[in-house]
């Protein structure tokens, strides 16, 4: 059975490494290419990455040469860890020319016909798939994957919108260092420290779970109603984003609903089959110190979201903390399961895996 | 003119110590004795105290015999940095012989005829101190000091209070490792790591601000009616307690009015006078990324209480962080600020700095 | 095919509880019972350990009766992870009464009749055991696993020693905050901070080198005769010890000479196929910035050392550093490749695994 | 009494900034001027520098209009915080012109006419100032400062060359993220790590140590004889560079002596009196767990050296711990003290403060 062929876009860049470090050895997917700026076209992957990833560089990948970010070649899926600048020309280019794109950039995330996924949370945003299609003329798709602090808290609330409806969430985020990129954040701005502000972070946090927990209607999602605060703080922690947050429900509910609404939380069996897919993609901790980043963002290779803490909130109604590992949950991996469903549904027919999945 | 004798409960301890430190060299206070516990007591204080703050440990408290904490001696005021569970027993004994108390322990704050004090917000919270003696037949009287983390975030509430009124409050912080006291929090649990967790915090958190912006109603503080939400957290930062808030006030006010109201906050000029009293208590910063802990903790010697990232909040009103240095503002300094309010307004007469001052 | 009972002593501490963690769904060894001090024993182990290493408790442990430290039970193998104090008395007193011991404590580790053992580098050292059965009257035996910083830079040592021998060692360690157990150093001590002291440290380092790296005379182990000088500091990082170490060699040899002995050093062929044993144990960096703790730890699951930074050094003949992990490679993972070497060498004979290996 | 103008070289880079805090208020100098690179030239110093030193900007220099690096103006003494690829082409030029250079870049340290100045060690090497004039046709002068980390561990070495000679040092270092600069070290290669590993780092901890205990000999400074081995790393640590020494002595000499050439190690009175002069320059920790960065760093004002324990080395002759704040005494604070003792020397003469001191 052959692989389906993919490229990393900004390959050289901390999430693009992640990304070529997680395919190595994927089920499905083989990296062909890499790409990355004009800094380091036409040179050695191996030798112009600065490698910032736990273990070594995949040996395939160190000798590819880097393409040009719009030019992946033979691929038929691309993950984009591109900036935002890029990817908001590059990543419809790419569509256009029939690549099924697997986004992680913030650039086309709310646009109404472009999927904010969460394979475990709202699968059926793929319908606007062939809408996207016939109005932009493309050949190829578009998805894209939530900010990484998105990723941990929307679990949660996921969870409780399906059964009680959210109304109001208020949501402080502790975000991890390896959130910035690299270089990021200058270690002697976080060094024994706490920064109360992460430059265009707050909207994406107030908007972005609204339009996951959206719902299509006809050609586009609609996002959900509730409104969102959000205060985001850089916090001296190598990975793993905390939230403090607190919902109000528009249906009341006693603590015990609201335990067994977040415990119960399950995805499609379908999905829960993917290569990627978490077994148990939200756990509840009923330690009265958890969850911790140190200590459980590694749940379920990092794919497992942490939720604690939870107890009756004296201004909204309920509070507690969410957690997940920013890179692998909230960037790499997520993108990665993104494009598991996407050959799942049958979007990359065609190609071997297709007919396999 | 002489300086005021007076002594350091549970002196070993690093809230303690910060007292020995702080009051070396004061202007009007004198400590002629140190307590511990029995573990420490009858040992030299230099020799039996595992000293954790900055600076050596001035030569003369470090040449004391530590004393039982029931019986600090020749002293008029001590100061307590007892357990809690030790202060409610000892404390009113203390003030039932006759010594003034100024305790950052936990134990009586809540009483409704023990102030709880921060000078520049609350100082007419005196006014109930006859009403203890009285009541409870103290020679001497009780005044306490807020938590530390509400040390910080009490500020900004004060200055909004006065003027629009708070209905609701939804806090989130993210305090130093100096806050648990010493050993306190394990290096290996804090280390890269965030504990979403600090046994006893959150009630403290949701009560203190309403009894510190309380009224005097006869003989007791009657408490203020909004509601706190409270999350505590404790970060690897080594001082300075963060508080991210969420206002919502009674009269809707404007960003530029708030703002202004934050700005004006003002002491009363007996209170500005004293010797610990910083200039500007509550510091508002327009910088987009400040306060943080390492840069303004130290803020007028420790005692200024910096405030930022002032904007509107979808679910409240307005939302913002404050920042204190949680062992000066937060404990020690403070409650040494409200030994010398009690000196100027009065209270310990009959020891030469209060008729001096 | 039946697995060995084993037991862990000393359960409830952290580096216990990495043996409890590890030894769930090893190939060889199955976990029958663990020990705990007075405070613990008759508890349920899942419901007394305040469990601080990665990942959940393993189900059937948890549920587990911890025993008195001198009544393992059933197991033929002990792994001891006690304080050195009880280590003294307990493990030959169960050797006596004819378990296998794995120990991690730093009681016997000098005994010239106990084998102070790293599989890959002194297996021939077992051969005293049969004198210590003897001498002592065992019908078990003792072996012990050294100082987790002396596990990471005795693997440069050994390559350099068989080749050229060995004269003179300087190294200053920066270890780990795990390296002092649980709760251990307090975190407002290590917090951007460096503590260049710990108790009892430095001896070990000294020591421990010569035993590991000499040789066997009859019944004894002959130390070897080079002198280290050591410096230990604790540096605020959570796992993985680092040591920059200057070497003096008996014969002098070209830097392209050194290079080759590090990079071929090969455990023998038996001991490779140990389960837990890495594929590499000491891996030679030439990037100028590696290896560094968080980046390098868990090569090969915890079991590799890394080294570089190899050059001459003006004082002595040449520098380097070397990395391990400290509660892995340097202490339950290392422990268990003994229990692994013990059973391979038919020490274990009579139960199962034994005629398996 | 009038001051003496100043300017300092590359204000807007992290030790720059140090210059022009500790500047305000000097008595005796007066801030008259600060340069940058052309990104920063002829804009309002206060809004294009990004201020990450404590407290706020001084108003004064807030206000400066940034000049060009080779044209600081109006000042008679300037202070160089340049890039060493800017300082080896501006300072001779500057010097040239009639400017008084005290320099903290590397560029110049090792000519043998230029004092690598500690003034409580080599005051002496202002003699070569009178050659460098003559042969370099300087109206002016350059004097440097050493590497931030030399200036902690030479302080020791001062001591005990002085009394006993010193014949061999072996050297590693835990240096504090501040020491790169800014924006430096990235917060996601320090959190949790330590890196082995400082660009250009050790041949200066090797060499400069040699110079600063240099003699002069005519017209030029002769380097020690002794020979260092330096290993660098960097550790997660805000401020304040920690060395473990061993040291080997010509002399052999007992602890006692050792000891007591450390604690009687005193600059000459006239250096004493100079307003930026620790009172104590090297100070002997005897407690067996000091100095440390955090608690150590900031003793007199973060210009005195710590050094602890000290013991006997089996390799060499005696090993101890050295400390100091390496962007106050390693750095800005340093310079100053320098440009304080040329002018209590007399090279300022014609400035009103020349005459005054």
């Amino acid at each position: 059975m052959d692989k389906i062929p993919v490229s990393v876009l900004g390959a050289t860049g901390s999430v693009g490494q992640r990304f070529v470090s997680l395919l190595d050895g994927h089920p499905w997917f083989e990296v062909v290419s890499v790409t990355g700026s004009e800094r380091s076209q036409g040179s050695v992957y191996g030798e112009v990455v600065h490698w910032v990833v736990p273990g070594d560089i995949p040996a395939r990948a160190s000798r590819m040469i880097v393409r040009p970010t719009d030019d992946p070649g033979s691929a038929a899926l691309v993950f984009s860890a591109l900036p935002s600048i890029v990817a908001r020309v590059v990543e419809p280019a790419l569509a256009a020319q029939g690549y099924v794109v697997c986004s992680n950039a913030s650039a086309l995330r709310m646009e109404t016909d472009v999927p904010l996924l969460i394979p475990e949370i709202n699968p059926d945003h793929l319908q606007v798939i062939e809408a996207q299609r016939r109005r932009r003329g493309y050949g190829g798709l578009i998805v894209t994957s939530p900010n990484c602090a998105v990723s941990a808290f929307v679990f949660p609330l996921a969870a409780l919108h399906a059964v009680f409806g959210v109304a109001h969430v208020h949501v402080v985020t502790m975000q991890a260092i390896s959130g910035a990129g690299y270089p990021g954040v200058p270690g002697s701005d976080i060094q024994d420290n706490v920064i109360p502000f992460i430059d265009g972070e707050e909207p994406k946090l107030e908007n972005e779970p609204r339009k996951v927990l959206g719902s299509v209607k006809g050609d586009q999602i609609i996002q959900a109603t509730f409104t969102v605060s959000a205060q985001a703080n850089r916090v001296p922690v190598s990975d793993g984003h905390m939230a403090a947050l607190s919902v109000g429900l528009v249906e009341k509910a006693t603590l015990d609903r609201v335990c067994q609404a977040l415990e119960s939380f399950r995805p499609p069996q379908s999905v829960s089959a993917l290569p990627s897919a978490p077994q148990l993609p939200l756990v509840l901790h009923r330690a009265p110190d958890r969850p911790q980043p140190r200590r459980d963002r590694d749940n379920q290779s990092g794919m497992g979201v942490s939720v604690g803490r939870l107890s009756p909130c004296p201004v909204l109604d309920y509070k507690m903390v969410a957690l997940a590992h920013n890179t692998l949950r909230g960037a790499a991996s997520g993108a990665i399961l993104n494009g598991e469903l996407l050959v799942a549904e049958g979007y990359l027919e065609g190609h071997g895996q297709a007919e396999a999945a």
